[in-house]
Order: structure tokens, then C-alpha cells, then sequence
């Protein structure tokens, strides 16, 4: 793979965008090696995804900005400039339940997943051993309601040390207050275990069962101060029965959150999702 | 096909009581052709369909009742019996749009769906020429607030003039009153267009939109006096993207509300669903 | 809506033709409402769907080939120019099973099938009063292996005299010859009742049984010469178990058949479908 | 969970099978906690699935054979008699990837995996510190076309060692020769990367991309003597497009691999399976 610069954009609705833009890539020596664009109807907002080459570009990354300024103030664009030069710096949020960690440090060890991982970080004594054999840093946390801040203080110093670009809650089963979400907006994605907006909250296996819903569904999201509130990335389900108890919905669920997890990260570390509102824009 | 009776019983787990019903239909000269349990972990209740053939039965099915009652005693057992020997009689209720409709009348009409089509009958004028066509009597009865109660009467009159045994809802866009839904307890079929519990109330595919999900679903159950609440019978979903307006979701849905509906037919009048509190048991 | 123009483009991938496309439509008042590409790999050639409006369009539809002309030249692009202002004309060929014929009758009839359905031609009398009701023109030409040339002259007459765009086999069970094939290449869309490459030939129903599958699917694809071979256009697949008999994957089956072929023409009747080799490009 | 035995019940479809088989389970005291039947219509075979509680049974396990010789006899039936009272003992073969290989070890350490694991085998190094990590036994056994009968014996005498009882093949890329298969009929399942019957031999994801399919699919089924054409056990599929490398659809096509044989498997350790000619019947 060569080195590619990713340009997320979104302005009003109007003429000449695209080919301002793909201009922009060819006038300085780009090749556009994928393009995506989207307007949301009701709102009429444009969105556009553009990924170039930087090869043989003529600017310098640091001087993308100003080179696109002028495109940029013409068309009112808000504009989000990404790099796959280097892989981003990710730290990961677990508890108890290790079938998201492990599934995530295999894709990360073989390659599939293409991150730094940087560190591990749980309330939980019990993945120190794994995070060893998967060679990454592993930091024991451990929360009680009178500790919560203090953690959270702890959790926020690793991931400074370590600049983390995003977090990933791989069924973290605390709740992040306001302050932690807003010091990574848009770079937490959590894993809720059902088909929101339905069963928020506890036990969302429970509550489907209690319900008798024939699917059962997994949520990836980006973590917001609002509780399984925030901008979902991606959803996937399972058809389950009436001989499925909680704990057959649990493990099925299992399966299907590890896939959600892992293809909700793929897409934010491909630069794929632009957030708009409470909803999200993820090009293919 | 041959003649079948089709028992539906429940009863606190016990010992038993598989040996008892499948000996009982032995003893009488019935073949069962078909058997499943289930047994609802929390409440201890069993469950079980057993299906035996009518033609060298030793009872005539009048008596079957009174030849099970010793057996239904000894497990304090609920007893639904039915038979696979004349179709069902069904009417449906449609609003305006015409796919769910259109689409039973044509698996009616191919034979895929066994079942006495005694009656449509609509609250729009649209659907008589299809009816005609489709050989089916056709009703339309105009509603407003102010006629609501006569027309619900004049309608019970007609389900009740051809004795019908099931009544489906095939986007009936009225909300039926707790009288008509108690006059046909886990017999009305309706079909709502969302993942319930998700998106309860009207416009359910504009609310998917707002809230951005990755997949919309559509949600067959009984209906009873709490709208959106009754025991669901069958659901399915669909992926969508950023990309789907709402209309795109309502038309991608719109051939989801046709196969799930169809499918929740298909399992009530085959003798295949027993209701426990507001869950359903649907075996295969 | 208002009236768009599709360009579908192939030419080996390089720099700036994205550029040039957009440059073009900006500079002559369009606004690119779609658009996307895509590049395959081995070969290197690089795929774009265009589409913009004509509204203030300053090129008339009759002279945007020479307008685009320079640009086609410059980088050795196939060009396939395609006008959202009619809906195109359709010819659905079909034999003695209705499901599909019915749904896309249905579908037009509502005005979610955006064509101008010309003629239903079949090989059996048992769809004239369908195609009464739904207001379109049937053929019955009944076929014999002594008659086959006869009766594929006749329709091909049928089919030029409305001037066909496209023709759709509604499960249309005879085999067209390689001269009807040609007569239209890549417009004679077919359901082929399973996942292509399994199970080609006749009773794939009977063959996945046989065969002890745990899915059954259903492509559509364009028919060509070589019989199950065209280039795929769409496939999908339901889950199926021992418990189902040959009857019963058909009967499932059909639900399949309806929804992926009705997919499948709303791909092509939008003119998202580019073929290359015997494969496809189908944009979103 | 209490210790339970199953009965896989094979015979000519015939009535008091059911009435038979319950009555003796209940006349010893034993409850039946699950139970199906199955009828395959063409060759008219009875398949039945009884699992019941050993806790106040009154015939000792060693003995169940003998007393339930009369039925077997009366009935004419094949009769397969198992034990949920101690993990089955499973070993796995692998190659270099490590994505089912992996899986297979994290559900097994997690407890979800209910086998009783001794060994892994592997014709690479590269899985000595995962099965360090995860504490199983790790043969690596590499292999030539020269040494490859030599190394199918000392594969199997690991296997006799540890008295095996399930082989997994996790991706295992080497053919294994007739004699290794007929050493464990139906007790070794094997992973193949596409949806059988489709895309047999090697490649077969290169194959799909070649053929242009719209659906990827992957197939456990028991390992027999003719490549690819054992019993299925299950499969899946999920979507692709033409946007899809070979490198994607087989990165797709992993997580696949992961769950569909992690179901396999899980369905025979759970004695689920009915093996009838080639094609299965796999109780829910």
C-alpha cells in the first residue's frame, strides 16, 4: 500500500465540488484512488470522501491545508485532513468478559488489524497474562464507585502518554462519565450488546429474552456523556428462538459483537466515517 | 397431504409427560409426524406440538378431548387441539397500500397458502377491481374519529358472518380497539414496520432515519389492546446505509413487511405457535 | 425528480479523469447528484458512474457525446450514456409459475418499478387475466421443440415492434438461443433458482436437496449464450435445513427469486450496472 | 448442567418409535430434557434426537445399551448412544493461519468451547507460543510430499495417545490421505473456504472473485476420502461486491471460517448430528 491522504469533507449542497476537488488532487500530481460523496436530503448537506496518493503530490502533508484553503472557504467546507502513513495509536478499555480483547489482539498480531496498539487498560486483573503473550503494555485499573475518578484520572494519563488516537471499549463494562467522552470525541467506539435504540441500558440480553424478540442485535457506536445515545457505526444481528435462554442469547450475541467491534474500528482507522449530528456518514 | 390433529400443550416440566402423549397416540393408531418441546427455563413450563395422523385413528376427532382428558388431568395440562382438515378462514384487513395485500392474495391464489380467503376488507376504496380479479369479496368501509366504533362493528359483522378464524392485518393503518382485538385473542396478525421494540408508534421508518441505524426491521406479532406490544411472531431486517432517505427505507422494508408477514401466516395457521405471557413459542 | 444523465465509463485507470469528468459536468451547469468509481485491480481498468442533472444543462442530450467526445479520446474511455427522462421500455418473458411475474407486475402497478412494461409474453395461456387487471399486453406463444425458432421469431417481433429495452425471464423455463442472446446483450435479465456456479442446469431445488446444503440462494444474472453463465448481477441465499423437503426450498426459494430479481432490474432500469468480461460493476 | 445421555435413533419410519423411546426413558426414570424427530421423505428413515437425565436413572450407563436392546431390535434401528458427562476429548491440526486456530483456543479457555483439548498439531512452527500461552500441547510436524505418509502416522499416534475423539481442522492445508480419514469417519471436520458445492479445490476465494459472485460462503463438513464432498454440517455466507480483492474476500471470508466452524463443532461435541449418506441432520 502506498501512502495515501484521506480529505473528509462536508458544506452545503452546490455545484462545482467534486470537480473542485478532484482538480485540487490532479492539478498537484494526485492520483484519486477512491472517491465517496453523499448528500443527506432533508439537511442538504454534502459529504465527500477522497482518497489520493501522496507519492508523487506536489505538496508536502504539512502543506495540504493551506494549498486547499481557498477550495475550502469558497464551497464553506468543514474539512477533516487523515494520513494512512502511519497506523494510529489505539488503546483499549476492557473488563472481565475477554472475547472482544482477544479477538482484537489476534487481528492486531496477524496483521489484519492495521494499528499501533498501545495499551491495554482494565479493571480487571485477568488479561495481564494475554496482553504478555500479545506483547503489548497491560495496566490494571481497578474502579470502585469511590475510586471512579481517580481511575478515570489514571486512564487518561496512559492514554496521553501514550497519545492515543482512539479508544476502544472492548465491552468495558463501566460507564465513562462526560469528561472522559469529551476528551476523545468521536474517538471512543463501544460495543453495546443490542440492536439500538432497542434495550438500552443493563442486561440487554435480558431484556430481549423477556420481550421474546425472534433477532437479537449488537450496536458499535461512538461512547458519548449520553448512555448508548452516541452515533452508531455499525449494527449487525442474529436470529435467535424461544429455546434460546439469556445465556444461549449472550454467547450468540458474543459472535456477533466481536465482527460488529472489529468492522466498526476497520472503518474509523480507514478514515471511513464522518460524523453528522447524532448519525454517521461510513463509505464502503 | 393426509388428514393430521395437532395437539398444543403446556404444563409445569414433569416426568413423563412425552411418554404419556406419544403413547396415547400409539395406543389410538395415529403416526406422529411431526413432535417438539420446549421447556421455558424460568417458569418450568413445558411445552409441546405433537402432530398425528387422522386415518386409522381409533377416535373420531370429536372424542379426541374426552379419550386426552385423563392425561390433560394428571399433568394439569392446557390443551389446544386443532386440525389440518379444512383451511383455515381468513380475512384480511388492508389500508391504502398494497403489497402486503397484493401479495397474499397471490400466494392464495397459487395454492402457497392454504387458507380460506373468506373477506378483504378496507378502509380505502382502492383494492376492489384486485379483489374481483382475485376472487375474493371485497368490503370497504370508510372510517373517521366520528364512525370508528360503526365501522369496527360493521366489520366484526363480516368476520363473524363467515365465521373467520384469523384476521390479518396487512398494513392496516387504523388502531384497532381493545374490543376487536379482545373478540380475537391471538388471532389478529399484524405486521408493524420496525424492529420492536424499537420504534414504537407511527412513522417508524423516519424514525430509523433519524436515528441513523445500519439495519431497519419489520416485526409480525399478535395484536392485543397495548399497540406494538403483543407476542411477536416473526422478524427480519435489512441492511441500509447513510445513503437510504427515508423512502428508500420505507420501499426496502416494504418487501421485508411482505415475507415476515407471510411468514407469521404461514406458522398460525399451520398449528405451529403457542402463546406463553406475551412471548410466543414458534416451532419449526 | 428531476431528469438526470448516467455516464458509464471504463478506461485503464491514470491520473485526472476523475478531474476531467467533473470538470466537465461543472463547466457546462450540471451538478453531479452521484457518483463513484471503482478500479479492478488486475486488470487495471478503472470504472465511473457519473450522474448529473440536465435541468441547466447548457449541452442538450443529443450533444453531450460530442461535448464529451475530447475528453473519451484523451483517455481512451468506453462511454455508455444513459438518460433518467423516459422510464425504459420492458418486456417480461414468463412460463407457468406467477410469483415472479405477479411481483414485478405488482411493483409496476404501484409505481415502485420505475418502466414502461410493454408486453408479457409466456409459453403458457394462464397469465392473459393478470395481465388484464394489471393492464398490459400478453402474448401467449406456445413452444415446441419443432416450433422453438418460430415461436423466438415471434417474440423477438413482439419484442422490436415496442422497441424493448429490456427483457426480463420471470422464470421464463425455456432456453433461449444463442441469436436470441445476442439480440440483446446484457438486456435479457434471468432468476436462476440457484447460487450460481453450484447447481447449474435444471432442478437445482433437487440438487441442493440432494446434496444436503445448509443455504439455498438464487442469482440473477444476464443471459448469455453459455446457459447459467452470463455475468451475476445479484444473488442471495435463505437458510434451509434437513427438515426441508424439495417442495419446501422451492416453496422457500420462490421468496428469494422475487426479491433478488426485482433487485436485480432496479440496478439496471437505474443504469448502475457496468459489465466487463462476465462480470459486473454494480454501484450502489 | 446435569449429566444427560443421547440417543441418536436412526430407522424405517414406522409407528411407536416416539411412544417406544419415551416410554423407556420414563419407565427408568429418567426426564427428557430435549427431543426432536426428523423424516427423511424420500427414503422414508426416522431420525430421532432423545436426551435425558442420568440422575435417578435406573440403569447405569454401561447398561443402557442392554436394556434398550428390545426396542432397538423391535424397531429395526441403528442406534448411537452418547454421554454429556465428561468433555469430549478434541485435537487440532493447523496450518499458518491462525484465525480459527486461535478462535477454537479462546472459546476452549474461556470455557464457552466444552471439549476437553489435548493437542494441537501443526505442519508449522509458527503456534508453539500461542498453545504455550493458552496450555495445550503443541506437535509441530512438518511435511514434504516425501515425508507425508510418515507424518500422517505420527499425527496419528498423537491422536491415539490422547485417544481423541474429534479431529478439527483449522484451516489445515494439507490433503489427508484416505487411510487418516476412514480412521475417523465423521469425527473430523474440516473448515473449506467457500459455499460447497461451488468453488471446490484450491483458491477458492479466487475462484469467486474470478467468477464475479455477489456472496462469499464457507462450508464445515466431516473430512471424507473425496476432497470437499463430506457431509455438510453447516454453512454461511456474507455479502461482497465488486469492490472486493481476492485479499478482501478472504479477510471477509475468515471471520466466516472462525464462526461457521466454531458452530461445526459446537454442534458435534453437543451430539447433535446425524450423519445419513452423505447429508446431515443437525438438531437444533
Amino acid at each position: 500500500m502506498s501512502a495515501t491522504a484521506v480529505l473528509l469533507l462536508s458544506c452545503p449542497d452546490q455545484r462545482g465540488v467534486v470537480a473542485a476537488t478532484s482538480d485540487f488532487v490532479f492539478r498537484n500530481g494526485g492520483n484519486i484512488v477512491s472517491a465517496q460523496q453523499h448528500v443527506d436530503e432533508p439537511s442538504g448537506v454534502f459529504f465527500q470522501r477522497v482518497e489520493f496518493t501522496l507519492e508523487e503530490f506536489s505538496l508536502r502533508p504539512v502543506d495540504i491545508p493551506v494549498g486547499f484553503a481557498e477550495i475550502q472557504q469558497r464551497f464553506g467546507m468543514h474539512v477533516d485532513l487523515r494520513f494512512n502513513t502511519t497506523p494510529q495509536r489505539v488503546a483499549i478499555l476492557a473488563s472481565k468478559q475477554p472475547h472482544c480483547l482477544y479477538d482484537l489482539l489476534t487481528r492486531w498480531r496477524s496483521g489484519e488489524l492495521p494499528v499501533d496498539l498501545r495499551a491495554v487498560i482494565s479493571n480487571h486483573p485477568d488479561h495481564g497474562d494475554a496482553c504478555e503473550f500479545f506483547d503489548t503494555e497491560y495496566h490494571h485499573l481497578p474502579v470502585t464507585a469511590a475510586t471512579k475518578t481517580y481511575q478515570e484520572t489514571e486512564a487518561l494519563r496512559i492514554l496521553a502518554k501514550h497519545d492515543v488516537e482512539l479508544v476502544v471499549l472492548a465491552r468495558y463494562m463501566q460507564i465513562l462519565s462526560a469528561e472522559f467522552c469529551s476528551a476523545y470525541p468521536c474517538r471512543i467506539i463501544n460495543i453495546h450488546h443490542s440492536f439500538l435504540p432497542a434495550f438500552v441500558g443493563a442486561k440487554p440480553y435480558h431484556q430481549a429474552h423477556e420481550r421474546g424478540v425472534k433477532l437479537i442485535g449488537v450496536t458499535a457506536h461512538y461512547a458519548t456523556a449520553d448512555l448508548d445515545q452516541g452515533p452508531i457505526i455499525e449494527q449487525d444481528v442474529v436470529r435467535v428462538s424461544h429455546g434460546d435462554s439469556p445465556e444461549e442469547l449472550a454467547r450468540k450475541g458474543r459472535d456477533l459483537e466481536v465482527a460488529v467491534l472489529a468492522r466498526a474500528v476497520r472503518a474509523h482507522v480507514q478514515h471511513r466515517i464522518l460524523v453528522f449530528g447524532r448519525k454517521t456518514v461510513v463509505f464502503d
